[in-house]
């Protein structure tokens, strides 16, 4: 296999980005069957892949504080065990990972967020240059404006933005920017590629993931899974919110299965609270078709209710915190509902913002989260999902990382 | 009929008292046909009922500053409107409300506390008198510990009190106080007789009660109320509590409105919350009749979990109020469990503490409360129905009122 074929590999430096995920409603109810709404946030993980001339790869991972580089002759050996003969539908393997573990010099214990990066980074480098049957010299650099472990979806943004520039820049798949767009997106059909070599990704970092994550980091907008079956709504609304981290750090683990005991306690008072989470799920759903077809404000009343009322039957769940509660009123106080998103017990919460919530009620609001100690954002839901960027359509942040370089 | 009579009036002078009743759990729901518990709750409504020698029958009701009195020749035209032949359930007729209203001289739209209880008290003595055949002179004191309007079940309490001592004192019942005891109770088929009577005292002032705070009243400890049927439970622990009244007002009908408005709007989201209410209610009639069973600490944890969580429901369905989240806060920061009673919106809340709380920490809470502006009362629930006292029983914050005379 050749180390680097300027034939087979695509000559320019590519731009991806890809999107952090919220749950809108049915966090928890989704482990006992129920419907959850997972949307793309406009929190987005960045990638620059510019190739090399000199055999070497190189990944910058600034957010982890990693920086690696290899031959692509140290990878080589490695690559029979990623060989192509695997369907994409096929888990890596405990081998898989051993072997990496083994060549990045990491012990098992290392579950570390540099490391788990660099296993994926490793494994699909290693099952796209098999596929493709070269190993490709590049420069890859990944930032994100995600903050890691919040569940909002960064290891998955990461993995599809690497599943995209390596399929792309291999040629697997096509690059979608045409001379002087700013931005491209992928067909459906490759779409579906990207999302399955992202899948992989997540499973080598997460070992046994939805498949939510990646796909809302793929496809954008947003999607309705339930009982493991993923499903993309067909269009919603862009809205806009404030994304809440209170910082306060909570075990996903711990509050599961807190639900889970109190559901075997009181199974009939529990039962009925997850069936309207569930009917809060569907009305929504319903509500963002709506929007979708026929952009209204008043559509914004009932999807603010909706928050409101999830938010007091997480509270019933006991997944409830202080933190949280302390988002709702600080936000309340500016005629603005919030509810928890993901696991709660602290983590982080989303606000919804009307198209007509003045800068001066958004500012205070984040004035007032800020004075309560919490990282607070101003962003939308619905958002695109992986795209290629124009240099040029790069935001000055984003570029101030890839230029400093 | 004679004025007075010697010989079939009780010559002694008798001391009763009713206590006020909270909802434990079930508020709101029972509107739609859901089960409500309700307990009688020891703030309690005392009356002293002194026999009098000149054919006069005075009332005074310190709490909502009344001073009546009459010549017992003035009110014996009325009483034909009132004759025996009725039976005790019928109610009130706008005939008889609307003859004791021009009596009294109040105007048709006159529903102020003091003008109903005058409307009350003649409506039962009126009654009492036609059905016993004479007209007792006396001098009647009612003073109350439950604050008026609060949800509290005071008019029900007052109405209890003034048909066990009217009955009583003309001998259509017993007076179950023996030489040497301190506190009598009746048997209950005499419980019976004063609840049907006291009940239409609710109806002169409540046009149409569900009958459940005459109940409590009458009764004591606690009971199921549902679809219209009132069943007392067999038995019941006496559980301490704390009683805040946030003193923000709110008006039952216009929250009563908003829940049934909920539930028209999202039927599929609030059908399920009513149904959970409905299981607490339902784990807590359990919980309580093992405590009363097996007393034990271990039910608390039980106790105070369905108080959260209910407390979390009453939210959903959109009574809760700022003043609430702060009463449930400011508790929680001494290991205290809270809810709303009644209609929510702000009015009470109820907050239990274990036999083992200790002083400190209940005095620490009650002084947080206070703080926020709420008045609060430490008292217990489960308490007992309408008693019959001797003096020297009575506490002397009711003594002083009674002498001050």
């Amino acid at each position: 296999m050749p180390a680097f074929s300027k034939e087979e590999m695509l000559a320019q430096t590519l731009f991806v980005s890809a999107p952090g995920k919220v749950i809108l409603h049915g966090e928890h109810a989704v482990v006992h069957g129920k419907a959850a709404l997972a949307v793309a946030v406009n929190l987005r993980t960045f990638l620059k892949m510019a190739p090399r001339n000199d055999g070497k790869v190189s990944v910058e991972l600034p957010n982890v504080g990693a920086r690696l580089c290899w031959e692509t002759s140290e990878l080589q050996p490695l690559v029979v065990a990623f060989s192509a003969d695997q369907t994409e539908s096929q888990p890596p393997s405990p081998e898989q990972i051993e072997k990496l573990k083994e060549f990045a010099g990491f012990t098992n214990r290392a579950a570390a967020t540099q490391s788990l990066a660099t296993l994926a980074f490793l494994y699909l480098y290693l099952s796209i240059a098999s596929k493709c049957g070269f190993m490709p010299s590049v420069d890859i650099l990944v930032w994100s404006e995600l903050p890691t472990g919040a569940g909002l979806g960064s290891s998955a943004a990461y993995s599809v933005c690497l599943a995209g520039a390596l399929l792309s820049g291999c040629r697997v798949i096509s690059y979608p920017l045409e001379e002087g767009q700013s931005v491209g997106r992928w067909p459906e059909e490759e779409l579906a590629v990207i999302n399955s070599w992202a899948f992989r990704g997540e499973q080598v970092i997460h070992g046994n993931p939805s498949g939510v994550d990646n796909a809302v980091g793929t496809r954008g907008g947003a999607l309705r899974y339930q009982a493991g079956k993923i499903c993309s709504l067909k269009s919603v609304p862009t809205l806009r919110i404030l994304l809440t981290n209170t910082l306060v750090p909570r075990s996903t683990k711990v509050l599961v299965a807190g639900v889970k005991d109190k559901l075997m306690k009181f199974p009939a008072i529990m039962e009925p609270v997850l069936t309207s989470i569930d009917a809060i799920s569907q009305e929504c759903e319903r509500v963002l078709e709506a929007m979708a077809a026929r952009p209204s404000l008043e559509h914004y009343p009932v999807l603010e209710e909706l928050i409101d009322v999830n938010q007091h039957l997480l509270s019933v769940v006991g997944v409830g915190h202080s933190s949280l509660d302390q988002v709702c009123q600080a936000t309340a106080s500016h005629g603005l509902h919030s509810k928890l998103t993901g696991a709660g017990g602290g983590g982080c919460a989303i606000t919804l913002l009307r198209p007509d919530t003045a800068p001066s009620v958004v500012e205070a609001a984040i004035r007032d989260l800020s004075d309560c100690g919490f990282e607070c954002w101003e962003t939308d839901i619905g958002a695109l999902g992986i795209c290629a960027h124009s240099p040029q359509s790069l935001k000055a942040e984003v570029l101030k990382v890839f230029n400093g370089k």
